[in-house]
């Protein structure tokens, strides 16, 4: 399938909107087998060697076949693989150069890499055991984790969550190709019907008429700081000349560390920040970015902006530290918290995506609101960080008034005391079992 | 000073040779201030902050000074170090892009960033005492070690020569401006008529009108595997048209590992290859690549063919394994042998460079010489890797006949007696100071 945008060329209007920002490569890319093909296809997987991959492979093969990669066609092959380890970015046949930081491959262990032989495409099974996608024309080459580790996150300590979930116990072989997928990937949680792919957001900014869209990546709740930045961009854009800018809410849906919010509770607690007028819904569309989190700062955050190119968004909001996290064995963060928004800049292939960098919000005790900070009245601010905030909602206290909307808040407190009320039963149970 | 091949514009078979390949960015650096100005430089120079720096530091000023790190003017601010650690590449103000694939740094410690404080000059002084050189608008950031040696080397197993010799006890401070040196680098060791500048190659090259100039990165004795690959790479570039191909052999002669050859003995060994008549004195240009050696592989192998670009090589020889070693703490090779050959053909920057595989020499025990290993009759092959031809030399054994010219060998036969001689001295001094 082809980014049907480019079928809009007659009607001008259209055109100027759907032309904000070129998906990588030229042309998105789509891997879900067309409806009238995949019983084919479904038997021919049936008589090709099988690989079952895990559940963050799946979200990979979701990622890829939906065009967030674009112009990535499956699993990295060596050639790419190398490309993005070394220089996060990939060649073309034409000389330009496309932002693809983070390496997407797909993992085996040599009984598969044996049971493959010499087969070209090989079949991939969900971790449910159904057919998920044919891989074609496959190449197998070695899978250095200690390098991979090494060049991605910058340091091979332990404890990186994508790293002890991911990557340790994967074979130690990768295997790339070109994805076939046999059918869209669903998670039947409820929230499908906000996984928009990036064909469908490129549709939606051009039904409410975007002249700009401004991508918001998050995995964390929405307090009345990012609430007050994002409505600021927007006035700055409006400055601009801009007639009618776009906030596309994104938050992460892939794996994240046992600690973030999970999905479920963030999207509800979206829903209430959009309910309680806290963001406006008529400029603001929610959907998720189905790829999975690998806490890899500067490297991951070049990702997260190209990612949202393919989906439309010329403006890209990035923050302090983003993508960070604590160092996992010594005591400061991993990454230099400025790294991010400068290595943003700088690097390969995103030249075309306007970087708009985050003005620190803090919560102001004299206006008691979330504000600007202003280091004239540095003494005036409070910094409650995401740690901090889950510590308010896990112990039950509320924080300052206006940091978050009460919907928003509410969401969170429900959450962590359904989640202290398992701890105990669990405890309880552990203790009845020991009694 | 600029580069002299464009004042050559009058002079038109000159300028075709003086074309052969840009230096990065368009002209040469040269960072060595101009006689006349030497001593009001020096004076202003006594009246800055100091900064002692090290051997290394000392040889990397040189490298800089000499410009083969073009268009690079000092030693890396953060921007730069940056895009060295993230992408090898640097993007110049026009847009264009050249490979930087190591970051060129200088590190301080604490306390010399407090005597710096906000002075926008600082002056260098050699391990000796001397003043080296003014880095002028400095910039200081921080030396994050671990980071930076993970995104260098793949890998922060402790062993790596670099990173122990030069980086473990330095500063946690790095400090970036551009570089003025006082007089240029002279190590006084009987070699540095050997190092000629990029500028001198350059000079040399058309001296010798040469239309090709193929360089060859060594930091080992030459055997006659090397040579035969060399003079085929000659013939190669004859059929290919080229009337007078010149070979640039480029030993490094800056830092190596302790069990390295060092570089006295080894530009005897190669005297010794060229009066033996291995190599053909009319069409080789020996000289001394003064950077210091990083053993980082793939990485490393980029900064070997980008400043060879500088020096006016428009071929590049690249082997297996290029600046490898094995892993320090695992028994493996630290790197896929093939990465360095495949990363290099991928490297930003590099692209008008022509990248010339090396073909595999072996010791073939029915022809009783050095040929390109042929696999239909592999059982007749010898590999003899460095390590081994050093354990020959050292053991007082022969290679097999036709490995190395006979003069070549006795120079590195001749420097492990010596070696051992030492060593056996130490042990008696040893001994008799216990008994």
């Amino acid at each position: 399938m082809q980014d049907t945008s480019s079928s809009s060329t007659y009607a001008p209007r259209r055109t100027v909107r759907s032309s904000l920002i070129e998906p990588d490569g030229g042309a998105l890319v789509e891997l879900v087998v067309p409806e009238a093909e995949r019983a084919a296809r479904r038997a021919e997987a049936s008589r090709l060697p099988a690989v079952r991959i895990g559940p963050v492979d799946l979200e990979w093969v979701h990622v890829v076949a939906d065009g967030w990669a674009s112009p990535l066609r499956g699993f990295m092959r060596e050639a790419e693989y190398l490309q993005s380890l070394h220089f996060r970015s990939l060649r073309l046949a034409d000389g330009s150069v496309v932002n693809m930081s983070l390496p997407i491959v797909l993992a085996i262990r040599d009984e598969e890499k044996e049971a493959i032989g010499k087969a070209p495409d090989v079949a991939l099974t969900s971790p449910a055991g159904g057919f998920v996608a044919i891989l074609r024309r496959t190449e197998i080459y070695k899978h250095n984790k200690e390098e991979r580790i090494a060049r991605t996150w910058g340091t091979i300590a332990p404890g990186l969550p994508y790293v002890e979930e991911v990557i340790t116990q994967a074979g130690n072989w990768l295997i790339g190709g070109d994805l076939e997928v046999l059918e869209p990937i669903k998670y039947n949680d409820g929230l499908d019907q906000y996984r928009l792919c990036p064909r469908e957001l490129r549709k939606e900014f051009d039904k409410r008429e975007a002249d700009a869209v401004f991508a918001f990546q998050l995995r964390n709740p929405v307090h009345n700081g990012h609430a007050l930045l994002m409505n600021d961009t927007r006035r700055r854009l409006l400055d601009m000349g801009y007639k009618n800018p776009i906030l596309l809410l994104h938050p992460l849906g892939g794996f994240t560390k046992a600690d973030d919010v999970p999905l479920s509770v963030r999207m509800e607690q979206h829903s209430k920040v959009l309910e309680d007028g806290v963001l406006d819904p008529k400029t603001t569309i929610v959907a998720i970015f189905p790829s999975p989190m690998h806490y890899a700062g500067p490297t991951e955050v070049q990702w997260h902006a190209k990612a949202r190119i393919n989906a439309g968004a010329n403006f890209y909001i990035v923050g302090r530290d983003p993508a960070g996290m604590s160092h996992p064995t010594e005591k400061r963060d991993l990454y230099d918290p400025d790294h991010g928004k400068k290595v943003l800049g700088m690097a390969p292939g995103l030249e075309k995506l306007n970087i708009l960098p985050f003005k620190v919000a803090a919560y102001d005790t004299v206006g008691k609101k979330m504000s600007f900070f202003d280091p004239s009245r540095a003494q005036d601010f409070l910094f409650i960080s995401g740690t901090k905030m889950r510590t308010y909602a896990r112990n039950g206290e509320n924080p300052p008034d206006g940091f978050m909307c009460p919907g928003g808040w509410n969401v969170l407190v429900n959450y962590y005391q359904r989640l202290q009320n398992e701890e105990t039963e669990k405890e309880s149970a552990v203790v009845s079992l020991k009694s």
